[in-house]
């Protein structure tokens, strides 16, 4: 099978962790498909050519409908602002080229609609990474299995706390336009992904915003301010349809946690814990067996159990961020190949996306709202 | 100043804690008021003969009535049911007596309301005893002291395990009549209390009930099941007068913790979090200062700061659960001879009563609720 | 059966954890002998007082000799410094009382000796108080029904923080005349204790000895220090007849730490830990079982299994340091109508001074020493 | 600068790790030389292919005198069982190539002293990663700035659990020729190696073996066994030339314990605590300062102050083991063309022998010995 030539437009943050994702799949998955960094796509000349030098990228380019235009692209992967998602994701399908987007998968409902059509007859898939941490992928084999019982009650936080600091600069996630909402999109994505991979899908809510700096000093205008438009925290009750009960937080203003994304599932037989903080933990508890024994137990994952874990490294030895984009991309190019797609694929991220919007009207509106799922 | 004279009404687990309460108060605060363990006053002899005898009370009454009427008692403690509470309470308070309820004062606003009128004219109080956790004291002086800066977020949980539990005797506490509520009275009364101890009052919220067992097999008649008209579970997401955003959580369905109550307080200068597993222990987080040394610490209460801790042991030496109950009684006692009240009042447990009316109608409303406070 | 009078010697810290086990064990052992708080002696009037105003001792004397000769006391309680235990040990037991002692047992060897076989006819104790911590006896309770297979290594740890503080007090704790040693007897022996309760004789060992401030600034006359003669750290390796690996470090120097009195014990079959800064905690790993299972779990003690817990509060409520004193006076108590009388009698004393005088030994001669047990 | 061609002798676990630390070294540190994967060497065929393979190696071969006879490799790297170390080691530097060598540097002190001898004119380097973790370069820095004041006392710990497993096979790691020794060199080595790195030279020792199964079950003859002639734990009380005391364990019968490498230090200003199992987190205390908040904090690491940690994610993103390899690597690379080489290179390794040359002289004897350092 011939290596598939990617396109990554985006050279931030998630550029730097796909580039690694791509450098390094098929160190540890020498199974899958081949891929070949071939072209990386951004508007900002020195940081393009800073990432493509360091992660031999082959080729730079500045204009991202020239890339996907290219016969020798194989793969689009799409790490810019969110209000680009869409288009680029549409043009990028309509092209025949495969197609992975980071999240949230769009701006608002209506794009998430017209992408996911888009991309029907082509691979795809979006980058929910925390879906790969090898003891989330242990909670969900532990549910799966039956050892939580009936699920009552599902609780996820996503904990950051630069919202505060005023020194921080002004960039895309900060504006409604550019980033389509704040937290919602950014952090709650994940825990709505996160729960309805484990739980199935959530079937009503009632959520509520909170922008606690209304204007936020302008590090590049000292001395002024800017409206902030986005929600700094969010709030959210649900109830899934499988009868449990779920509570969802996220926030930038939660001084002390860096970078906490967390859940916690308690069902009639047992209790599942995870924080990304410990991501190589999973906190278990058994509601049977030998009452002596019946207190929270910490489980070094990668463990003997979780599948993916052999790729790695041995127990007791931890993974870490990156693993998780390693792992998102490998199962995807063994989707490819396969009778059944890896997910997330763009109708899970729509989903999500249903979830998203559902919070927004509810926090607007005061009120419950039905997502419709 | 002569001793005062105690009447218990209820011997149960609160029976016991107060009993110790009693025993104890003396020989740690040696200056408040000396109390004497008049009577104690229950329904089942066998029960009231057993904590008596190991408690040392010198008489024991099977009629509260009788009690109350005595002329050498001078205070009334109520740990009964919470249906008896309101009648007791007025009772007691028309006779002159100081009065003190276990919490929640009441099995709704009205009686709590005719309740808080009642006792103006006595020393009064409630036994919200997680209050006078040493650690919770610290984060109380943290906050006041302007330590956490300007509050963003509050997050409380209670959780407890005992609800999926099929073999749980049918008790008062699952039954509206008698406890006037399940988790929202029983549980979410102590995070309501602590949190408005901590950031003043509550301004509106948006809650749900959630009631995962509607009929409970009845261990008293082996096959058949009674069925349970209250809450299991309740989760509010409320705004607070100061400009907070609060979230609180109270079940009896969460495996895996037996006992734990927790908040975490976010603000612009730190964070404080407490769990009650960990009662001897605060955790604190520094937003400022060196950025080398910004994690979360685990301060160790009662350290060398706290008022109180001098009264039991030395630092590093543990206090268990009992000790917030002695503490309570002893502020309560030297409460009586000084200028203000030591709290919480009556009137503070009102206005719990009044979140908790305002949690229920929501839950059942569908809709966000004004508290009135 | 009549209550026993108690002489208390000795008014400090230990004069009031001993005060409050009389004051509590009726209360929470209901079915054990009764004790009366008759007398409490010590040289100090002001703090002599104090102690007997708060916590209700009938008499104060100054005079230890008059105690033990008085008819109506039946039992001798000695809480005084180190040197002082072996003659008001022997005088007692000579006039016929029950003897309980505070640990070490001695000065050295030789004393503890003497004093042993002085009350080889009268019911006598150790306060080695923390064998009843829950946990502990959990732990103890694991190891005897097998759950942790063959021992292979014990690591035990008392680690404080206070021997830097130039401020501290100059007291009978800093001289090897009035405390025999300094960290060896003061907390080693608690470690040593612990040890052979859990897994059976020290067979042989070896010790070192380190003092790291060897002039202290004397608090009582500024300018001035004074040499210090003991211990402020001990390290032990060892070996148990059973054949297990120990280790043992006690110290005042180690900062970051309070109090915490630590053991870890691997087995072939499990692994159990203690910090007595958790002391409502056992932490447990079982070596077989589902693979996937296999972390360390947190058990909260008193768990519904071990004996004694359901004197004091349900599960999931903290117990503190007092209540080791408590359990023990009450075992104590039990064992003086029983067949059996409850360990540790002065006979563990003499063992652990045993174990002691071979870890000096060997840290003045650099060499193994074989404990002789 | 032209591209170092790297020779890899070994293909086990290790020779993963460090094939990864060549494939990512120039996408997170892309200022240093580059390196080339020119060749890789072992006897195993299909382990060598399937590494070669995954890790891209260019070339593979069976005979290493044949590598490093090779005029086109810059840089051998070895990766074997301890005993082939000195050989290959002292070859490749008479052949002129730079040489990294895996830990411990050689299978006893003559091996060691005649190999660094003979790299002596060569860049060179000891694997010794875990000098790398992030937070232990933020422990050393800390002790370098003095916020720890005096240092009192080191306690390390490398506690693992496979020893007791049976069905474990037999390899070079259990045979005394093969490596030299048990933990001793396998796991103690690290631990001396960072005490030294962190608080200078280890003056004296006192240690002990222990041999816990003297023989083992032979998984490839059933029912047969085979004779151990290695440690399977050692415990260490070591004084360093500051003075302070120092406390080692290392074993592979630690129940509960995959891969716990840690370790405290206690000074007169504050105290720091490190395990591997929480890699991307530090425990500090500060002895001094406010008396309310000193308690025990949990740093993340990379935290925005340890150098190095730019390279990777942003603060608050896990790195996992490898990230010790790769920054291993990177510090090598940079060293190689500055004035003062990375450490730790050969002539630490043989520091560290020296110290485990004295364990085992100590350990035989049952005697003090001085290191020679």
């Amino acid at each position: 099978m011939s290596a598939l030539n990617v396109a990554l437009i985006g050279y931030g943050f998630m550029g730097k962790a796909h580039s690694n994702a791509y450098a390094q799949v098929g160190h540890f998955f020498p199974d899958v498909r081949k891929v070949r960094r071939k072209v990386v796509c951004g508007r900002n000349r020195a940081g393009l050519e800073a990432l493509a030098k360091a992660w031999e990228w082959e080729e730079i380019e500045s204009d991202w409908r020239r890339v996907i235009e290219r016969k020798d692209v194989d793969l689009v992967d799409i790490c810019t602002p969110n209000y680009l998602h869409s288009e680029m994701a549409i043009a990028a399908a309509e092209a025949g080229k495969m197609v992975l987007c980071e999240k949230p998968l769009a701006n608002n409902l209506a794009e998430a609609r017209e992408m996911t059509e888009a991309v029907a007859s082509v691979p795809n898939f979006v980058w929910f990474n925390y879906r790969r941490v090898p003891a989330v992928e242990l909670a969900r084999r532990f549910i799966e299995e039956g050892r939580l019982g009936r699920i009552y009650q599902y609780r996820a936080q996503y904990l950051q706390q630069w919202g505060p600091d005023p020194s921080r600069p002004r960039n895309w996630k900060m504006s409604k336009r550019t980033a389509g909402s704040g937290v919602n999109g950014d952090l709650n994505s994940h825990l709505v992904d996160m729960a309805m991979m484990l739980l199935g899908p959530i079937r009503e809510l009632s959520a509520t915003f909170e922008t606690f700096l209304a204007k936020r000093p302008d590090p590049d205008n000292p001395g002024s301010t800017y409206p902030v438009d986005i929600d700094d925290a969010v709030l959210v009750q649900a109830r899934f349809d499988n009868g449990a009960l779920g509570s969802f937080e996220a926030t930038r203003f939660a001084t002390g946690f860096q970078n906490d994304n967390s859940f916690v599932v308690h069902g009639s037989r047992g209790m599942v814990e995870f924080h990304f903080e410990d991501m190589n933990r999973l906190v278990f508890a058994d509601a049977g067996g030998d009452p002596d024994l019946r207190g929270r137990r910490t489980l070094l994952a990668p463990s003997p159990g979780p599948p993916g874990a052999p790729h790695y490294w041995k127990p007791g030895h931890p993974l870490g961020y990156e693993h998780t984009f390693i792992s998102s991309l490998a199962d995807f190019l063994a989707g490819v190949d396969a009778p059944e797609p890896a997910k997330p694929t763009f109708e899970d991220g729509l989903a999500v996306q249903r979830v998203l919007a559902a919070v927004e009207a509810s926090a607007l509106g005061r009120h419950w709202v039905e997502t419709g799922l």
